[in-house]
């Protein structure tokens, strides 16, 4: 088996993690495509080591710098640019897998492209299926694209699911709980950036750190879940496992569970989304079931975690609800990594641009836009707004 | 799907667990004979709601009270008896799987009679695979017949291997370690048969209970496992989980481990043998992993239990060993249950048998047999000498 593939968002943690299983494919993955936001320095290294037929970058000033180095240094590959520039990257008639790992909405449109020219995706960019869903998976299903998790709790799915009679399945979605599961409520309205951007088990970007810190991102994952395995909310069952060993399981009609283990380790997933259906050995380090703590599991506190119990009424809801939750939630982390907001904040403005919406149920992809880019304005101003009333 | 089934063993705990998944089938599942070794009652009264077209008892004399029974009853269903009785149960042409549950060496001859007659088995007895593992492989390969495990770590890997790409894989054979883990030496030489039926997951039948808590279950296993799977030894790892409810797992060949969980209750195997590939729903108590304790895995022992290793060692040597080694197990596994000998002289009595033994490279199901014989006339010499020596 051979592959080319588009990685789009390169530079960032999935990103750099797809070029290592790469470097140990034995040559059966190679890298056509490459696209980045604006850091155009590493993303000139990445291009010096794979070589490219084509780069994208969102930025287009960094897009400038990164025309020129690639001239001074003769390297005569074309740089494309914006959204527009990120769906020719994916579509490239060389590329048979585009790895979607940008962070936050703007993965949307060039995974729609990409699935509209053919191309499978793995799938790492969560928000594009929590915008857009149903659009998402009805054109996969119309071009006959296969859609394969990346997300760890999504691939120990997928793994789970793979040979087993699906009919009465319920998901059972791991979360390692975050740096601050243990916090009270109180505490809560106190921590830092720097505080949430701890984790205990996982190196991810900022962004999902974040996310995690508040279980936004495991609801983001239920509906994520719901989409990629057609499976109804109520049967999608969040558990708190401190120790991020079990990915995530499956029950099935007999209340047999099966689950995926591992040591937090994202090349694993990266890895099987691309050589599905096949496995491949791999030199990491391997989980030891024996050298790790007692396996615990329990219910989350949605008291203290606010953000998850929005993104599953979002999810529930549906039509443009969760395309508006989530943008708000986008801004107000930013905001919070900014220092202009409190960590609790974040579900308060959620919350509010999720009530003063105006919703609407069977969204076309340019109403699914104009829904997330008014509760990023929504939440912008309520940013503005908060800010000279705390300060 | 309907099926006809035959229960060799209906009166033990897997043969009755058998029938209460025949009660919740909806008649997708039919029994067509049952086949017992002395509990005539028991029998009768299983007779008395399935109406099977045979009925087979190994023992001749409970056979003929149970004739005679039937006949007040005016039940005009034949008995048969002997190994040759169990075999014709088995063969049956309206029986399509055969749930093999009767304990001990003895299951051999029908469950080969059953595979030449081109039945499915549901395979609850080990020691089948443990005596005579590749011949019986050989046979259901030849006949192209299914060997599903009944067994419940067998059953784990077997649904953990679905759909999955097996190079590779290693199997993690999980064991609770029986209610003697945490036992020294010296209290393990005077433990009483009192103490090793209390078995802390599970409710068994006598013989494999002691086999759990010497972890000579857990060694039969691997032999098992290593047929079934057709899997190196030096792939299956034991751990010790004391809380026996990750029922075994696979890693396979990057790293990537799928388990299998659920309550220990043996209706589950029982039922996914007898359903598959389908699953049908189950009514059973399910597994919430919130109310149970903190998972663990550790190591076992081999110094505190011997017999683990001694099965491995058989196994790994092949031949005629595993027979003998299997054979002069039941032996001292009844004279502990009879107070003839201590707890750990039942390692010790295999041991001997192991190195006095006479082995044979490839022996066919005749040398087998002479082999299991006389293991068990060696054991039985050594339980009466031990007896005068140490009485």
């Amino acid at each position: 088996m051979k592959k080319g593939i588009a990685i789009l968002g390169s530079t960032g943690s999935i990103g750099r993690q797809t070029l290592e299983v790469v470097d140990r494919s034995e040559g059966r993955l190679t890298v056509q495509a490459l696209a980045a936001g604006s850091n155009w320095k590493e993303l000139l290294g990445q291009i010096e080591i794979y070589r490219p037929r084509l780069v994208a970058m969102m930025d287009t000033e960094a897009a400038e710098r990164l025309d020129e180095a690639l001239r001074e240094r003769e390297l005569p590959i074309p740089v494309v640019t914006g959204e527009k520039g990120l769906a020719e990257a994916a579509c490239l008639p060389e590329v048979d897998t585009v790895v979607t790992a940008v962070s936050g909405a703007i993965g949307l449109g060039p995974t729609m492209a990409a699935i509209e020219a053919g191309k499978e995706i793995a799938l790492a960019n969560k928000e594009t299926l929590v915008a857009a869903g149903p659009l998402v998976m009805a054109a996969a299903r119309r071009r006959e694209v296969a859609i394969l998790p990346v997300d760890s709790e999504h691939s120990a799915i997928f793994q789970c699911l793979q040979g087993q009679d699906r009919r009465l399945a319920r998901l059972l979605l791991t979360a390692s709980g975050g740096p601050f599961r243990d916090k009270s409520l109180e505490e809560l309205r106190r921590v830092t950036p720097e505080d949430a951007l701890r984790h205990p088990n996982w190196r991810m970007g900022p962004k999902i750190t974040i996310d995690s810190a508040s279980l936004m991102n495991k609801g983001l994952e239920v509906i994520e879940a719901r989409w990629l395995f057609d499976i109804d909310f109520d049967d999608i069952e969040v558990l708190v496992h401190p120790q991020s060993i079990v990915h995530s399981m499956v029950e099935l009609a007999d209340g047999s569970i099966l689950g995926q283990m591992g040591l937090p380790d994202m090349r694993l997933p990266i890895q099987y989304a691309l050589s599905y259906p096949e496995r491949w050995q791999s030199g990491w380090p391997r989980l030891d079931l024996t050298q790790m703590a007692a396996l615990t599991f329990r219910r989350p506190d949605l008291e203290r975690f606010p953000s998850l119990e929005l993104a599953l009424t979002a999810g529930r809801t549906g039509g443009t609800l969760p395309a508006v939750m989530n943008a708000a939630n986008e801004v107000a982390v930013h905001a919070f990594l900014d220092r202009r907001i409190g960590f609790m904040d974040i579900p308060r403005i959620v919350r509010e641009a999720m009530e003063a919406h105006e919703w609407r149920q069977e969204p076309d992809l340019p109403g699914i836009r104009r829904a997330d880019e008014w509760a990023r304005r929504f939440a912008a101003e309520r940013i503005g707004k908060g800010r000279e009333v705390s300060a």
